[in-house]
């Protein structure tokens, strides 16, 4: 009976901690031999942004969102005590100071450890986000892919 | 082995966007013949509000809390970027744009699905919502109900 | 066959409100036989805080969180129209009212029915609170113990 556990994880959230909590538990997840899915959906998909600038022909709206929205995991502010990005600040500092993951490095880790990273082909659409200005190697689906997943899996969160 | 699956979303947010999220969620998964029920708790009732106002006979708290609220689906507003209601315009647009459906229509496609939506009868106690206020063809139930589905459920996720 | 069903909450959020939903699922889940747990990590710790000041040994940024952080289930806003506080009153009020259980009585009542309170040992470690903050009878324990328990779950949440 070695039946492959999974665990699949909707990531809406635009939050660096709600994004760390996310990989997280998704490298625990993958270090126990489940397969992993992050969806990566509407703010989410900001974790999964290169953080240099790529040149892109877009309307006028998909531009404005493009700036507006911050360029990859490591630019993203916290939920709470935001504060205009100090307390963004001292999260950094704590986690360095006691050893621990940032987010860019947790989500490395999850690559290296298979965790499938799709990201959502409708909000792309909406948002105007296009492949170039995403990370290498990630997968595009839509909720039916979601779905197919997360019906047999064993642990599904909406972050 | 026809076995029915089941998804069960409760959503408590008031934000549009995760509003969308989770009937987007539910119309893919009545699509796929799951059994769906979104339970609307706390702020996430308001996406069942009439947009009109309704005569009622009120507390002073519970008009005051009937004030603040949003009336309605359309009427809610972001979780991120919604720099007093310009963000849901931007959404709105977009939305327009690529021909996907505002959150009205995603909440009518769900009662043609029959998805059932349910309305959280104690938060309705609390914040002092009168059936009057609701849409039409909704269930009334409470957190027992929600956990009966729930327990059997394929995806279970709290938005 | 009576093999018990279990519910695994992972409490993030520190409002107000979403803890309430929070701890009146795990209610309604012990009522109904589940094994119940709840893991508290990032600002969800907060509602394990005692309400008066402990005196610890801290470094400065631990310091700062701890006093930006409120102490205690009964000093946490709400995650809608907290208006410095506000929304927070008037949503006391109306549970009074009512004679439902405001927070700090739904986490006794949770203690009495043996819901399971675990406070995630990664984040004590990088906010710096320490185990003489936090209420008497909870369990201390990471992400892996929380998976253990949650891959055989029935109902998983993420609030």
């Amino acid at each position: 009976m070695s039946e492959t556990k999974s665990t699949n994880i909707v990531l809406f959230s635009g939050d660096y901690d709600k994004a760390m909590a996310a990989y997280i538990i998704a490298n625990g997840a993958a270090a126990y031999d489940h397969k992993v899915t992050i969806f990566h959906t509407f703010w989410g998909l900001n974790a999964l942004r290169k953080d240099e600038l790529v040149k892109t022909n877009k309307g006028f709206l998909e531009k404005m969102f493009g700036k507006m929205m911050p360029r990859g995991a490591d630019k993203m502010g916290i939920s709470k005590m935001n504060y205009a990005g100090m307390g963004q600040k001292m999260i950094k500092k704590v986690i360095k100071k006691h050893n621990a993951m940032e987010l860019p490095q947790l989500i490395e880790m999850a690559q290296e450890q298979d965790v499938e990273l799709v990201a959502c082909t409708m909000t792309m659409d909406l948002l105007g986000l296009q492949k170039e200005e995403l990370l290498e190697e990630i997968e595009y689906a839509g909720v039916a892919a979601y779905l197919g997943d997360a019906e047999d899996g064993n642990v599904n969160l909406f972050i």
